[in-house]
C-alpha cells in the first residue's frame, strides 16, 4: 500500500520568509548600527527589508544571477544585514569573509568561492586595493558607504558606491520562490592546517538553525529582547543572529568596528540591550572597563559565550557580580554553527549551586536538530559517563554533508552507521547529555592506549605564576607511543626550572598524566586568529628525546 | 546559470526524530500518567520510545502497512503517547477521535478516515461496543489496558489487549526513513454545520509546528519545565505538546480522565508542574477549587489558554492572585493548531499595566511560520489599525492546503494572491501585529455595509444580572440588509423586558450597533461540545419581523 501524503501547504523554508516576517510583524522595530563613518544609524526591520529588495535589484542590474557569489568584508551593521537578505533572498549566495585573515588567505578564499562581487566597509579599502589584483573572478567592487565618503580616487577601477546602487532602484521586487535546498551563504573555516574549506549553507538549513537557536534552551530569543551580536557577521553568520532576531522580530543593535569595553558598554546602556553573544576575549574587555569604572548594567541580562571555552572565573563574575546569565555554547562553522548550549534541566533545580555551576561550565546539551556521539579511533561509540573521552561526531539538518569544491566526503561511521561529521574535538558526555570538550583530536596525547588532554596540562601550567604561555604536545615514546611534552614561555624576568614546573603538577592531575619533559622557548608560533600552531610545534620537536 | 545547491546533510523532518531525541538526550526524564485504572504510572522518555517501537512492531504483525490509519479514543496518558509515536514513526497515520462527539459523528469520522485499527481506553468500552457494528473498515480493536483489566466478555469479537500486544514484541525495530511530507496524523474539525472535515498533518508540518510552538514568544518550553497538558490529546494533538515536550526533553504529566479542580490541583502540586495548557472552562474549575480551599500553587508559573476567548477576569485572577502568567492563544485544527499568542514586545515594556493587559487579552501575534491577513468580502486586504475588522486568513507550512477526501480547495486569494486559508473568524489586527477575534464570519451581522460583532452584543447581554444566556444573530432588514436580533434565556425567576435589556446597551456600545429586537426563549440549541448552534437559531428566526 502506498504511503498516505500529508495535505499541508507546501511552502519552502526560505531566508526571504524571515525578513518578510520581520518587516510585516515587527516593521517598526529598530535596527541600530554604529557606523564605520562614526555616527549611530537607525532603521527598522521594514527599512531593512525595503533596502534588501533594492540591493537585490542592484545585483541583478550588475548582471548577477542565481547561484552567483557576493562576498563581504564588513563589520556588523545595517548595510551588511541588507546584503545578507538581498543576496540570499534573490537566490544569490552571501559569502562573508573574515577580514582578520592574512591577505593571501582572503585572496585564496575569494578565488576558491568564485566570488563575483565584493562588498566592503570603508575600513577595508586599503586591504581590498592590495587584494584586487589577485582576485581574478571579482567583476564588481562595492564600497559600503555613501557618495560623500567615497574616495576621490582608488586603485580599484570602477569602484561602486553602495548607497548609489541602492538609491537607483525602486524596490518593486518580489522575493522569488525556489527550492529550499538552494545555497544561501558560504563561510570558510579558518583551519590551523591546510587551506580553509567552504561550508555551503542552504535556505532550509539556515531557517531550521534559526528555529533551533531561538529556543528557550538555546539562545532564548523573543520580541521582548534587545540583541547585540558582538560576534562578527563574518564569523559563521554571527552565530545565526541576523536570522533568529528576524524570526522573533526583536530590536537588533549592531556595534560596528569598535568592540572595546567602553564602546560596548555605552551602546549596551544607550540601547537597553538585554542579550548579547560573543567570544570570551570580548567579555574580558567589557568586564575590565565596567569593573574599573565601578559601573553596572541596567538592562543586560544574559549572554551566550562560545568560540572558545569560557574561563569559569569570567562566568562567575558575570553571574554573581552583574546578574548576567552566561550560556556556555559550542559550535563550529560546519554546524551553522550551533551544536550545544549549557542550560540546566528541571532535575538539576535542587542541586547545590556549585554542582549546577560545574554543569554550566560544560559545553552543554544539543539543540533538537543536532545529534552527537563520541567514538574511539575505530569508530565505536563510547559511553556517556562523563569519563570516557572520544572523538566528537555530530549530524543534523544544519550540519554540512561535504565541503565546497571538495569531492571527498568528510563523514565517518559510528558503529557502522554512516553519515556523521567528525568535529575534530575530543569530548566527554554525561548521562544527561552534557558534553564537555577536553581537547582537539589532533592535539590529544595518546599514551599506551589512554588519552591525555593537552588542554588540562596547559591549564595547570598556565596557573603557575612564572608561566606566560604553555602548550602540551605529544612526543614519540618507544614504549607508550606518545608521552606529553610541555613547551613553555616564561614570564619576563621569571625563573622556573623543569623540575619546579613538573612538581607543580603533583596532586593536580593523575600521576601518569604528568608531562615527561619541559622545553623552554622564547615564544610560541600563532595563527592569524591567535591560536597556537601545534602542528608547527610538533614539527619543531619531532626529534625531541624524552628522558628515560 | 543554474542555482548553486547547499551542501548540508539531507535529513527528513520526521516525528521519529523527536522521540529518538528525547530518549537519547532526556532518557531518564519522567512521563507521569494518572491512569484510567485509577493509579499513577511513571515511565521515562526512554521507556516511551522503547514501547513505541514495540507498538510499531505489533501493528506490523496485525498487518498494518504504510499509510494505514490507526484511530484512538483515549485520554491523556502514556499509552496514548506511545500510540502517537508508534504509529507516525512507522509510517502509519495516527487518528485521534474526540470521544465527546455524538456516536453517529464518531462513526462517520472513523469511516471517512478509513480507520483500520481502533485503540481505546477502558472508559470507552461501552461506547465502542455500540459503535463497532457501524465501523465497517475497522479490523482490529485494541483495549488500552493490561490483561487483568480486560473484560470477561465483550460484544466485540477478538478484542485485543494493548499490554499483551506490546509485551509480545522485542523492540528490535529501527525507525524507518521516508519522505517528510508523508501523512503523520489526522484530526477532524468539529464543525457546527455539515460533516466534520479531516486535516491530514505531515511529518514536516508537525516538526515545524513543534519548533514554532516551543519558542519563547509561543509556549516557551524548555527542559527546565514540567508540563501538564490539560488540553486533551484528542483535541488537535493536545496543541502539539506531545511533540514539543519531546523536542525540549522536559518532564510530562498526563492527567487522564479526571480534570476537576481537585484532581488537577493535587497533580500540579505532587509533580511540581510549571506549565499547563487548556481551555478556559478547565481553569474555572481549578480556580474555584483553589480559591474556595484557600490554596496556593507552589510551582505553577504559566499557562496557555485557548480554544475560546479567555475571560479577562480569569486572566487577572491567575496573574495577580496566583502569579501565573496567562498566554492567550488562538489556533484551529487546520493550523496544527497554533496561529497566534499574546506576548508583549520590548516596546511595550514601558506601557502602564492596564494597557499591557489590553494587549494580552487579544489573541496575539503570529509565530514565525504563520502569516495572516484580514480581508473584506471581495478579498481585499484591510488595514492593521485595530479598527477595521475582516475575515481572518492565514498561510504557512503547518496550515492545511486541502481537507481529506475533499477534492475542492478551501483556499482563497488576498488581493489576487492565491493560497490563503480562510479561518472563518473575523478579527482586527493592530499595527504591531496583535490580532483580536471579534466574531465568527458566519455570525457577524452586516448592517448597511458595516460589520457588527455578535460576540460584543452577547457579552453585554451576559453582563445583565437577569440574563442566563444570550445569542445575537442577524435578522433580515429591508433597508440595512441585516440588523441584530438578540435571543435571550432569562435566569430562573428573573423578570426582564425587551425595553429594559435594550436600555442596558445605552452607553455600552455605539447607538447603531444596539440590537433592534429581543426574543425571549426557554433554551438555546447547543452542539455536542457546548457551542450555541447559531445556524439553527437563524433558521428558527428566519421569518422574525423586526419592529420598524
Amino acid at each position: 500500500m502506498p504511503a498516505l501524503m500529508g495535505q499541508m501547504m507546501q511552502m519552502p523554508l526560505l531566508i526571504s520568509s524571515l525578513i518578510r516576517h520581520a518587516a510585516r510583524h515587527a516593521g517598526d522595530t529598530e535596527i541600530v548600527s554604529k557606523r564605520v563613518e562614526g555616527d549611530v544609524h537607525r532603521t527598522t526591520w521594514a527599512g531593512i527589508e525595503e533596502r534588501s529588495r533594492r540591493f537585490a535589484q542592484a545585483m541583478a542590474r550588475l548582471g548577477c544571477g542565481a547561484g552567483d557569489r557576493v562576498a563581504t568584508l564588513a563589520w556588523n551593521g545595517y548595510r551588511h544585514l541588507e546584503i545578507y537578505y538581498g543576496t540570499s533572498g534573490s537566490q544569490l549566495v552571501c559569502h562573508t569573509i573574515n577580514p582578520r585573515l592574512f591577505p593571501e588567505q582572503i585572496a585564496w578564499i575569494a578565488n576558491d568561492a568564485g566570488d563575483r562581487v565584493l562588498c566592503f566597509d570603508l575600513t577595508f579599502l586599503p586591504l581590498v586595493e592590495k587584494l584586487a589584483p589577485h582576485l581574478g573572478g571579482v567583476q564588481h567592487y562595492v564600497l559600503m558607504t555613501d557618495r560623500a565618503h567615497m574616495p576621490a580616487s582608488s586603485a580599484i577601477a570602477n569602484l561602486l558606491c553602495y548607497e548609489e546602487l541602492v538609491d537607483a532602484e525602486d524596490g518593486r521586487y518580489t522575493w522569488p520562490e525556489f527550492d529550499e535546498n538552494t545555497a544561501s551563504s558560504i563561510c570558510y573555516t579558518s583551519g590551523t592546517t591546510g587551506h580553509p574549506k567552504g561550508a555551503v549553507y542552504s535556505h532550509r538549513s539556515s531557517v531550521l538553525h534559526a528555529y533551533g537557536s531561538a529556543l528557550p534552551d538555546a539562545m532564548d530569543c523573543s520580541a521582548a529582547d534587545v540583541v547585540l551580536p558582538v560576534v562578527p557577521m563574518f564569523h559563521v553568520n554571527a552565530w545565526g543572529l541576523p536570522y533568529s532576531t528576524a524570526l522573533v522580530g526583536c530590536k537588533l543593535v549592531l556595534p560596528g568596528p569598535h568592540l572595546d569595553g567602553k564602546s560596548l558598554y555605552e551602546l549596551f546602556e544607550a540601547e537597553r540591550v538585554t542579550f548579547s553573544a560573543g567570544v570570551p576575549t570580548v567579555w574580558l574587555g567589557l568586564l575590565t572597563y565596567v569593573q574599573s569604572n565601578d559601573l553596572k548594567f541596567s538592562t543586560f541580562r544574559r549572554t551566550v559565550i562560545g568560540g572558545s571555552a569560557c574561563p569559569p572565573a569570567m562566568m562567575k563574575t558575570l553571574q554573581e557580580r552583574f546578574s548576567v546569565e552566561v550560556i556556555h555554547a559550542w559550535g563550529m562553522t560546519e554546524l551553522s554553527p550551533l551544536g550545544t548550549l549549557s542550560k540546566l534541566k528541571a532535575k538539576h533545580g535542587a542541586l547545590p549551586r556549585e554542582e549546577q555551576q560545574r554543569l554550566l561550565e560544560k559545553q552543554g546539551r544539543v539543540v533538537y536538530g543536532i545529534d552527537m556521539a563520541i567514538i574511539d579511533d575505530d569508530g565505536h561509540a563510547l559511553p556517556w559517563d562523563a569519563k570516557a573521552s572520544g572523538n566528537l561526531v555530530v549530524r543534523g539538518p544544519w550540519v554540512i554533508g561535504s565541503y565546497f569544491n571538495r569531492p571527498e566526503s568528510p563523514l565517518v561511521s559510528v558503529d557502522g552507521e554512516p553519515g556523521w561529521f567528525p568535529t575534530g574535538d575530543v569530548a566527554t558526555i554525561d548521562a544527561d547529555g552534557f558534553m564537555q570538550i577536553t581537547d582537539r583530536s589532533k592535539d590529544v596525547i595518546k599514551s599506551g592506549g589512554e588519552w591525555i588532554s593537552s588542554i588540562d596540562l596547559e591549564n595547570i601550567a598556565m596557573a603557575h605564576p612564572a608561566v606566560h604561555e604553555a602548550a602540551a604536545i605529544a612526543a614519540r615514546h618507544p614504549k607508550w607511543d606518545e608521552r606529553p611534552l610541555l613547551v613553555v614561555v616564561r614570564k619576563p624576568g621569571a625563573s622556573l626550572t623543569r623540575e619546579e614546573l613538573l612538581a607543580f603538577y603533583e596532586g593536580r592531575i593523575a600521576k601518569w598524566q604528568i608531562p615527561d619533559d619541559v622545553a623552554f622557548v622564547d615564544e610560541l608560533p600563532h595563527t592569524a586568529t591567535g591560536k597556537i600552531q601545534k602542528l608547527k610545534l610538533r614539527e619543531l620537536f619531532r626529534d625531541h628525546r624524552l628522558p628515560a
